[in-house]
């Protein structure tokens, strides 16, 4: 017979008053300042959930009393749509004043607009009568520095000056970008990818998304693209419309202060971020589901897609490249691709996967050392140092020196009969009269040749500077990088293609396919599926990134060869490593992040991992009516737990629930202050029942069931740690306890499944933050 | 002091053999016929994926072997994707057999091609010399059954005997289908995707997906669609699809004996499904993400995508349509959008929320009726009857004789100079000479308002006839009819707003946006967004639809019509109701359903919903040392649980685990038949230590641990059902065990759960079928 006779009993328990809603009402009120959850800890998913529950269930109650309660309720149910138009302008808003401002203060470092200081090079000879069609870059508005200066626009002289003006602005930029960095909002480097995958799972970071952190940052990051460094706006801009999430949440109760409810406006934010980074809608929406977040509902689907379109269009209101287009790089190809162009695709995507691995690996040593050695002491100088290199570096060559972005929009275009670049230059057939779209394959000229060269050497260069450059205390992207790195290779690829296509029509493998006087290969094409395939290497993308690449050109017949790259560069680059730049780097730094797309398939079982383990002093527990206040704040002094299990007794250890710590301090504070009689050697009763005081100097008891969370999360010792992952990852609890045969034996927190899982993996267990 | 000292102790757990995976092991071998689950019943998703997890482990610790272990295990690494290009193969060959197939038999009710008989009537004209570029429709070789049989093609007497004719096709076309149906495979019937849905939510209906119904469902859908009744083939496409997904499960054992892996191919099928029924790939997964799936995790994701743009490329290579197009309904508008514009989408949104409330409860209304009456006892009759009824009614009026893809198809287009549609009969200027993209608004002439009047009467018609036709006992989608629905009333719409503009350039509404000799209003693309609405109003789907009439336009510039179109049906519908059709048909059919999207929020805890109920005999429970062989054989035959829970013993009821029913049984039939000395009056152990027999005429003891699942799924009597609610949806349960404090309580199946839910909706709690 089992004795414990004090375990609770009787009535109906969906009667009583329980449930954290209540809860958080009681403990609310008296100490509004305190906050949910701690810095650096992680949200209990399942309580976020009924809390908002709660809530609903109480607006739904009151709006049947009144009109004005009815009105409120239908407020606050619209209140989600509220702020994704809101996230959405302010979004896409941001996005145009970034790019207008990086087009103006990237050409400042060439020279100035003479009729208006605050024109780009292309709006100034735009605005200019002088302009002439075949040569839409030279005006007389527009001057070189040296041109300016000395009045010379050409010789040794001119070109040292020009260069010299080049290195100081840039380095004029980047330290504008570190300092500000540095004084006012450390949170606004890098890209934010990472951090912000890691508070969608659940973490708490203070102040990553605040308003300081938004205004920094799109400020720093307007100086660190204009510096010249090999970064891109794609990654900051997600974390800039993350903040925009974060700044609108607080203007409603029910996002601010709900952490689940809020993270999913941040995940319908980061898809409108990627949404005006690339003009791609549909590719930000499943971007945000397949990269960043981490709960995803189908409502947040929808909400998500609305917030990322309000954002292209207020984009496109702004129009920022001036061409009413919403991408980034508009392309349109004329001719079809053909089944033997896949070898060159599929060699692209080996590479791409190849330059992924290159990339992590090198990246992730060179942040190691960062962290380690002396080199993170002094963030402003490496700034200072790598942009002053990828100056001096970048000026001579043209296909550097100008903007990463114009560079890969140059690369995707195909050359019609109109392209004045060099890397057009083809010997025509002086008879022909074709369409501007429908140009044969030609012979190429000497300019291709050099460009050739050029771009081998850019390619090089971008290699080896990216690696150095991202991580910096800077805002950087890595998307526009990658691309340009995968666009040169594959531009290269595609000309050499097309040249052996002209010079050798009778090989057997164009024999079929490319006819003298056709136009068979775009080698732009070449460049867009390197482009995906360098990207997909560093990121792991693959169906967004598809689908960007898809909305660029507006075209399902690209598909194939883009998914081609895309998996082939996937699959190399998982044979050398599973995890992307972004996982790479959340493990750098240590966060609690449970991947879901890491399968657990190891043996070990919930007793191999619970704590305490066998030489470890027994689980810290409290007792349903036999501890004392004292012991209780001995307890909670003793250990830094986030909460105790609660059992009937010692000797039965049968659990019967699990109190919060926070919430264990603020009731034991309230009581001794408010009612009279606890002292010290009060008992503490977690049960439904509290015996009176015998006698009348018997200090009072403490009654503590409404902080009791009755539903702790309990598995049993044998099972599965695969089971136990799924459950922490598909529920999201903070942590779960341990039984057997109803006898409680110990506790897993999520800290405990991280730990196990990167033991499991060999690796330092050590590098997981604590929770 | 807790006194059972048998339970297990000791020993560390994990090195012990246990865990489903070697319990199949033992299990499967010796029964191979049995299959896992029983027919209506529901999978235990945790179980399978833990299944699956051994099996990969296995395949892991074997190719270290040798390398043709190794392999063996690439292999089936890589048959996920074999099984998606298959399936993508098949499904675009069958899609493509199938339009082909309709194109043919819907004209052939009109009329036969004299050249080759197997030639529909747009092929017969295109291969004719005699064809004009002006006339497309007429050629010699094509004539009408009047004209070939009276040889007179004009007159009464040729409309009386083309009119019979038409019926007679129907009508044969439909017995066809129905027969063919009841006799050969009666789960061909409907649109299959209510059931798909609740297949993917893990449920098993055996045959639903077989070779059996994958043949017949792929004829009667032809010789329905070409009957002209009011239905279309998307739905049905998809179910198809699904068929296919599961033949090519069958090849490999990782799929065909996992239950969990092989619902993440079906919801892969689906996806292909779709985007062959539209040609629209991305919207294709989608619409499996957002209105099929139930479990989609990423790399489904990416699968589903290979495996929709394989059938889309399939489907392209077939090229049914001629035109080398991947899209069922291209379209392509050269005029942009005007803000004014939105309020008559907007109302086109509410029409389609009407339109889908209308649908749902008509339909449902007499679908209930078919199950309850006579009516449901002569299913061949009632398709005769309504296809003589959909006949007689169709042929008169010529937007409603064509098919109904055909009649979207023309709604769909915009009048160009050369269009010969009588829905082009503009007045046009004699002096104008503009590019044929470019033709600015004119007034309509005669053609176009009798084109009006007849589109009316098409809308009443459709609207009426396809609540009436969804639901019968012959493949059905609904897709075409609801935008068919939609496309007409928005074109009447978009030419009403195009006279109105025409007329009165001057109304302030106007003035700012259509001037005199502009092209301002496209009615094409308002019968669009009337399609979008109406198939949203009815389907409630958001995303994939806009994704997929994106992917019909290829145009971002339509993006936000459609979406204020669909946002607003949804919203209109929802108010009405929160279920789309799907949903509804799901409930008709009291299928264990539980959708993802229905949020309960009320009060109960799980002690309210667990079973026994305070009146109910106590719960069936085993004892871990206690109980004979004779007991447990009179349990399983009293009972017909799937499952008893194991306690330590009667009086503590502290839980160590759960065991299955079939388990059970398998294992003690196995043990009578090989195990000597295990008889009726044999103890049954679940402990780790068995006692040895006292002496030797003692009953041997049955050791059965190895079948009992030491860690059951539990929850406190105190957890809200929200939560459990939430656990039995995330995780894929069947039941859950409930406890206090260690003390086993009681149980809740997924069908308590169900059940509970419709109580609390107050619906009709008997619906729910049984698990």
């Amino acid at each position: 017979m089992d004795g414990d006779g004090a375990s609770s009993t009787g009535a109906t328990p969906s009667e009583e008053i329980n449930g954290p809603g209540n809860l958080m009402d009681f403990l609310d009120e008296p100490f509004p300042d305190v906050s949910t959850y701690e810095d650096f800890h992680t949200i209990d998913w399942l309580r976020e959930k009924s809390r908002d529950t709660d809530r609903h269930r109480k607006i739904t109650t009151k709006s049947r009393e009144s009109y004005w309660e009815l009105i409120k309720g239908l407020l606050d149910a619209w209140s989600g749509w509220v702020v994704m138009l809101l996230i959405g302008m302010l979004t896409g808003t941001l996005a145009g004043v970034i790019d207008l401002a990086v087009d103006w203060m990237t050409d400042l470092k060439e020279g100035v607009c003479l009729s208006a200081f605050y024109y780009s090079h292309e709006q100034c000879c735009w605005t200019s009568n002088e302009t002439t069609f075949d040569d839409r870059d030279k005006c007389p508005q527009w001057q070189k520095w040296a041109e300016l200066m000395t009045g010379n626009s050409e010789g040794a002289g001119a070109y040292v000056l020009n260069y010299f003006l080049y290195i100081s602005w840039a380095l004029l930029f980047s330290f504008l970008a570190v300092s500000l960095v540095r004084v006012f909002a450390p949170y606004a480097c890098g890209s934010g990818i990472p951090e912000i995958k890691t508070i969608l799972s659940g973490f708490i970071i203070r102040g990553y998304l605040g308003k300081w952190t938004l205004l920094i940052k799109t400020v720093t990051l307007v100086l660190a693209v204009s510096s010249g460094l090999s970064l891109g706006k794609e990654g900051p801009l997600v974390h800039v419309a993350c903040c925009c999430g974060n700044l609108f949440c607080s203007l409603f109760s029910k996002y601010s202060k709900n952490e689940g409810k809020r993270r999913e406006v941040l995940s319908a934010a980061a898809a409108a971020g990627v949404s005006v980074a690339f003009g791609a809608p549909i590719g930000g929406v499943l971007f945000s589901l397949e990269e960043v977040s981490y709960y995803f509902p189908l409502k947040t689907l929808w909400r998500s897609f609305f917030a990322a379109l309000v954002a292209a269009f207020t984009l496109r209101a702004i129009n920022p490249f001036g061409n009413s287009r919403l991408v980034l790089f508009y392309v349109e190809y004329h001719t079809p691709w053909y089944m033997a162009e896949l070898v060159p695709f599929i060699l692209l995507g080996v590479f791409g996967g190849l330059w992924g691995t290159l990339f992590i690996r090198g990246n992730i040593a060179w942040c190691r050392r960062r962290k380690t050695t002396l080199l993170g002491k002094y963030p402003v100088l490496e700034v200072i140092v790598i942009t002053g290199i990828t100056a001096v570096l970048a000026f001579p060559n043209p296909y550097t020196r100008r903007s990463t972005s114009e560079l890969i929009s140059e690369l995707f275009n195909d050359c019609g009969a109109l392209e004045s670049s060099q890397l057009c230059d083809y010997v025509n057939n002086p008879n022909m009269s074709r369409r501007v779209d429908d140009i044969p394959d030609r012979p190429a000229g000497p300019g291709v040749y050099t460009a050739l060269w050029q771009l081998a050497l850019a390619l090089v260069f971008k290699i080896v500077i990216t690696i150095f450059t991202f991580g910096m205390k800077i805002p950087s992207g890595l998307f526009i990088p990658s691309m340009a790195v995968g666009a040169i290779a594959g531009r290269i690829v595609g000309i050499a293609v097309e040249q052996m296509a002209y010079h050798h029509h009778d090989w057997i493998i164009f024999k079929n396919w490319c006819r003298p006087g056709a136009d068979c290969v775009t080698p732009g094409l070449y460049a867009m599926v390197g482009a995906a395939a360098c990207l997909g290497g560093v990121t792991r993308m693959t169906v967004s990134l598809v689908v960007i690449m898809f909305e660029l050109t507006g075209g399902l017949e690209y598909i194939v060869p883009l998914m081609a790259a895309a998996v082939t560069s996937k699959w190399v680059a998982d044979a050398f490593g599973k995890e992307g730049i972004y996982e790479s780097h959340i493990q750098l730094n240590g966060y609690p992040y449970l991947d879901v797309r890491d399968e657990f398939t190891h043996r070990t079982l919930a007793t191999d991992v619970m704590r305490p383990r066998r030489s470890e002093p027994p689980l810290a527990v409290l007792t349903q009516d036999s501890t004392t206040v004292e012991d209780v704040e001995a307890l909670i002094k003793d250990t830094d737990y986030n909460g105790f299990p609660v059992v009937v007794s010692r000797e039965s250890e049968r659990l019967i629930g699990f109190v919060q710590r926070r919430d264990l301090t603020l009731a034991i504070k309230t009581a001794r202050q408010k009612q009279d009689g606890v002292v010290s050697s009060s008992v503490v009763y977690f049960t439904e029942d509290t015996p009176q005081a015998a006698e009348a100097c018997d200090p009072q008891p403490l009654k503590l069931r409404r902080i009791l969370n009755l539903s702790p999360f309990t598995v049993t010792d044998h099972t599965p740690m695969e089971t136990v992952v799924d459950i922490f990852r598909k529920l999201g609890l903070r942590q779960c306890l341990v039984t057997r045969s109803g006898r409680l034996l110990g506790i897993i927190t999520k800290k405990d499944v991280l730990r196990h899982m990167a033991q499991m993996m060999n690796q330092d267990p050590e590098s997981i933050m604590f929770n």
